[in-house]
């Protein structure tokens, strides 16, 4: 293996498929970086993998002898980060187990692994696809991703739910305490007539069909992360089969195995009427929420909120004994004299409304003080967050 | 007390002060802040004082009544950093131990204990007094600070050693591996005639006299904060008495304990003349020496300095034996040929190299490879950086 590229590029493909690398490999080669010089299509491929999820990019380089090795991430990333702007010749040395860097600055020597110790990435074929623009992606992802459980054991709850439909595609999200779901539909981009949201089963060619799969967040941060990076616009392509499931960005590709186990089925949270919606402006809201919970980080989170439909006013308050109490009032639309009073948890409240940042207003609608609860932005996203109330006691 | 303040005022300046309340306060009264409401002058004072080290900062109020009272840094410093944009008003219903928070969004009741229980921050008076421009502190504590000792076991080498001179500071700074100077001379800046450097002993009024200070990185680097932080350029004074400094920057007021103990006597660790010097550009050399870094740093963090006065070229290399080697060179004006090697651990060659951004160009004076070299900025900063070599086996 021997190719010549620019320091830029290796470095930022480099750091790009470093974040599959884990950092306590179960295998040595796994804490590795896999290169794959590629003559004839003149381009260098970059994989790291941690078996579960994997990060695969390519880039053009002016490669003379094809071949694979592998090189420690983070030492080669470490060195190659800190030199200058322009060539670096990469070189392996044929079956000496050493790649040699040679920059403009100087050379390094960096002791590596052959490439066949390397496991295979899972590749997917024939199974479904969808395309889909970067924002809807971003929507989806932004709107969810927060609700997932950070806890290992909850298994599907770790992941964010996918259900694809000729439509459109369904996000959701829970930990067991509150529920997010974006919908994104298929909205044809300017200058293209098609829609943008295409699923369909490759081939044989059939009608578009309705699937679902649940991707762990890890691997949902960091296809946020890709296209938060990426310069083109052009639309994302995923692809799933019974196990894995490929994310396809321009010239970079994420797999991830796919969480096992039913998804809650989550539509049965949802109430089907409420009596009360309560109409406010989201930033207001949330400023009170977030001093609020200053006080309440000192007890148990709570925060109540008094419903005024006379004065169409609602007032959060908080009373933590020995430390102190606050209390805010503001200006809302309340539809109906029921309930009175109800309380939240102000962490699944902060992170619910700062979820749907493009909202200036949010409608709050509910039935008693101790059913579910449900926030939905007035325009933009097409988001409802369901949350649990908490009974107060006395 | 009752007063009425904008909240960003507040808000800026409960932050500042908060820096000195401590995490794990010996007495509770230590973790408030301290208020104190003053009629007369109508304004607001804070203070935050850890027994060391006490932070006081003042600003206009309107102020209904007088007082003190103390509130919990963290909560309050918490609240108000939160509240819009606007007025507060601060009223401690008196003997009731508790503060009312008022502003436009809500009321907040914060529970406090009385000014009287908070000990009183030291003052100094008819002590040694230096007024000097900002940047010359700010540049004395940037080419010092680094090079303290973190480990609080060895007392003066936690500190900067401050001398004042009648034509100028010298700051220093050891923590038994390397050592770092730097001398601020007394410069007459624009406009006006008088030098702004000032040693002078108040009252009696006497010739300027030398004195000497070790004062805490920790309360120096505070003060670094609140020059970076201050909008007004105007100079900084610098009171001095047996056990006490004091800075006062505009209605800012920071004072510490100074180390106690004889400061060694660093002068006489700097070699009177040197067999050879060595210039090379400062970036390139630095950039080097981070990059050799990333493999010395699997080892025992030593680079290897060849030094070709026939080519007039330095070559930096490092083997760092299961993992891998590097080499890079460049131009440097070397006076000598001897000696042809030196090494160096790499951490306190990059700490040195950083701490003068301003010089392009640096000159590396040396005799042996186990005798004290010398870096110093050709031109700009005036300051003297002192490392010891790493003696090379075999």
């Amino acid at each position: 293996m021997k190719l010549t590229c620019t320091q830029s590029d290796l470095s930022s493909n480099l750091s790009l498929v470093s974040r599959a690398v884990p950092s306590r490999p179960n295998h040595p080669v796994l804490a590795n970086v896999l290169l794959t010089a590629d003559v004839e299509n003149q381009c260098l491929e970059l994989t790291g993998f941690d078996l579960g999820l994997g990060i695969r990019s390519s880039f053009s380089a002016v490669v003379e002898t094809g071949g694979t090795f592998t090189l420690p991430a983070k030492l080669f990333n470490d060195i190659v980060s800190r030199l200058p702007d322009g060539n670096i010749t990469i070189d392996d040395d044929e079956g000496e187990a050493i790649a040699t860097l040679t920059s403009t600055s100087g050379r390094y020597q960096v002791r590596g692994m052959g490439g066949e110790e390397y496991p295979e990435l899972p590749s997917v074929e024939g199974g479904d696809v969808v395309s889909l623009p970067p924002e809807a992606l971003i929507n989806g992802l932004k709107g969810t991703l927060f609700a997932t459980s950070p806890d290992e054991t909850k298994q599907v709850l770790t992941g964010v739910h996918l259900k694809v439909q000729p439509d459109g595609l369904v996000f959701a999200a829970t930990d067991g305490h509150r529920l997010a779901i974006v919908e994104t539909e298929s909205v044809a981009p300017e200058g293209e007539e098609e829609t943008e949201v295409r699923a369909i089963r490759e081939s044989p060619v059939q009608e578009i069909t309705e699937f679902e799969a649940t991707i762990p967040a890890k691997a949902l941060r960091e296809v946020e992360r890709m296209i938060g990076m990426g310069k083109s616009g052009s639309s994302v392509t995923l692809r799933f089969d019974e196990g894995q499931v490929i994310f396809e960005l321009g010239e970079q590709r994420l797999t991830s195995r796919k969480l096992e186990g039913q998804y809650p089925a989550y539509q049965q949270l949802l109430p089907s009427k409420f009596t009360n919606q309560i109409n406010v402006d989201r930033k207001q809201f949330l400023g009170a929420v977030e001093r609020i919970a200053v006080l309440a980080d000192q007890k148990n989170n709570i925060l109540k909120c008094t419903i005024d439909s006379v004065n169409q006013e609602i007032s959060l308050s908080v009373d933590a004994q020995d430390v102190g109490s606050g209390r805010e009032s503001m200006a809302a639309q309340i539809s109906s004299d029921e309930p009175e009073e109800i309380a939240f948890n102000v962490k699944y409240l902060i992170e619910g409304l700062k979820a749907i940042p493009s909202a200036s207003e949010i409608s709050i609608q509910l039935n008693t003080p101790t059913t579910p609860v449900v926030l939905n932005p007035l325009g933009g996203l097409k988001m409802t967050y369901l949350i649990m109330p908490v009974q107060l006691r006395g």
